[in-house]
């Protein structure tokens, strides 16, 4: 499956789109690319490559889902400082803003985004560029009440991934990373006179096991989602870029290297 | 006593200066500032605010030790990211790159630096001021194979300063702040392509007795250098600018609002 990216505007201003394309028909990053990449692997969409400022991020209320800078009061988004990891989401996922999380998070609901990740490997990973990654733990990070889970993953190509499988064998090898990750997303809102974020599940990093529980569970409310089974609110979730094609198909597509049609919503699972 | 800042050149350049003046006087922010400021609390001199980049510090070798933005490649050296607590260093410490330190910091030597300070406290403290601190902890941080102690202390007249006396105090009232500090100071050089830092003591922040040792420590090789029973290099510790002041006299002085003269070098304590 071919995909090219398409950029259209000034980058580092919101004029700046990354459009997805497959075979020259427009394609959503965050519904079009499969989840899964096999082997126990998933398919992460960098935004924000490692030591980049630019808050870049699928524009899940716009048309086709391009890859666009947030904005803050009108203006293109930075962080304050570089992210020292590359960072990005899980398509197929969606934290639902209508869902109540437990006691672990204080009952705090969704945040109404894609799943996110947070890449730990060497190597700089490009802006809309898919990656297999293997999902090492995650952090119940809750900013502003809502719950926006932080996956830790790592590149499946990186030269230590062979060796790092759980939450707690990143020390040996990437030291300082986990608590490196928790600090940079507790402090990093504090210059703009906003509190630290909170973290659940008493602050700790919940295993590999749980993550993977985590892509999950919103991998199955991005399901609903799609099966008109929750409120989409402003999404954008419709597939009239290419008509007649079953968004999870396609995703099946990718990897089965054929492109099979269907109703909108189909799950090819 | 009176102390006037006095900026020449353009803020934000290497051409930037801030010299400390007393009574019209230049005097040095390192040798003529009292460490103590009774009470059991201590003179930080701030160098750089919370929530700013520049890289602001005491210029060690430069006549009277002005303030100074740090060159990097000629350039005046900005943090990628802001630090998001005031930052600056107690006078009269020096961190003697002559002396190995203990096991517990893997042998490292002094970084010929003042003692550095990271003060905790809500309210933003300016470039140049001189505030009270408490000494609540400390990290051994060791940057590049040097010892680069991290003293955290909080602004005595902060709403909290009475209920926190010590390292562990401070979670209830700044909770993330040790663990936010440590990180910061972990991962900050990452951009520039330089590995992580490193920290002694198994990455436990000291307490606040052990913090009072570091600086008691510290101010013993700042004194041994004013004697002249340290080697210099090319650090500027002359009294030429205030002829024939003994600086820990106009230490005293500070405090005791006189201003006894005597030989360079004696000590008042």
């Amino acid at each position: 499956m071919d995909i090219t990216l398409e950029e259209a505007g000034e980058f580092g201003t919101t004029d700046f789109t990354m459009t997805f394309k497959r075979d020259g028909a427009v394609i959503s990053p965050w519904h079009d690319i499969p989840l899964e990449a096999g082997n126990g692997l998933y398919n992460m969409l960098t935004e924000i490559p490692k030591m980049t400022l630019k808050k870049m991020e699928v524009d899940t209320k716009a048309e086709g889902n391009p890859i666009k800078q947030d904005e803050k009061k009108g203006k293109a988004r930075l962080y304050h400082g570089p992210i020292f990891w590359n960072y990005g989401c899980l398509p197929q996922t969606w934290e639902d803003p209508n869902v109540k999380g437990d006691e672990n998070v204080g009952g705090a609901f969704g945040d109404n985004d894609p799943l996110d990740v947070v890449e730990i490997g060497a190597a700089s990973l490009s802006m809309g560029s898919v990656t297999p990654v293997k999902p090492l733990g995650v952090l119940s990070m809750i900013d502003d009440g809502e719950l926006d889970w932080k996956l830790i993953a790592i590149n499946a190509a990186d030269e230590h991934a062979a060796q790092i499988n759980d939450v707690d064998d990143i020390e040996k090898f990437y030291p300082g990373t986990v608590s490196g990750i928790r600090e940079w997303f507790r402090w990093y809102k504090t210059p703009d006179g906003k509190p630290i974020n909170a973290f659940g599940h008493g602050e700790k990093a919940l295993s590999a096991k749980e993550a993977v529980h985590v892509i999950e569970e919103t991998n199955g409310f991005y399901k609903d989602l799609m099966a008109g089974k929750a409120d989409a609110g402003k999404l954008w979730t419709n597939d009239t870029l290419v008509p007649g094609l079953c968004r999870p198909a396609l995703a099946c597509a990718w990897k089965d290297s054929a492109l099979p049609a269907g109703p909108a919503g189909e799950n090819c699972d």
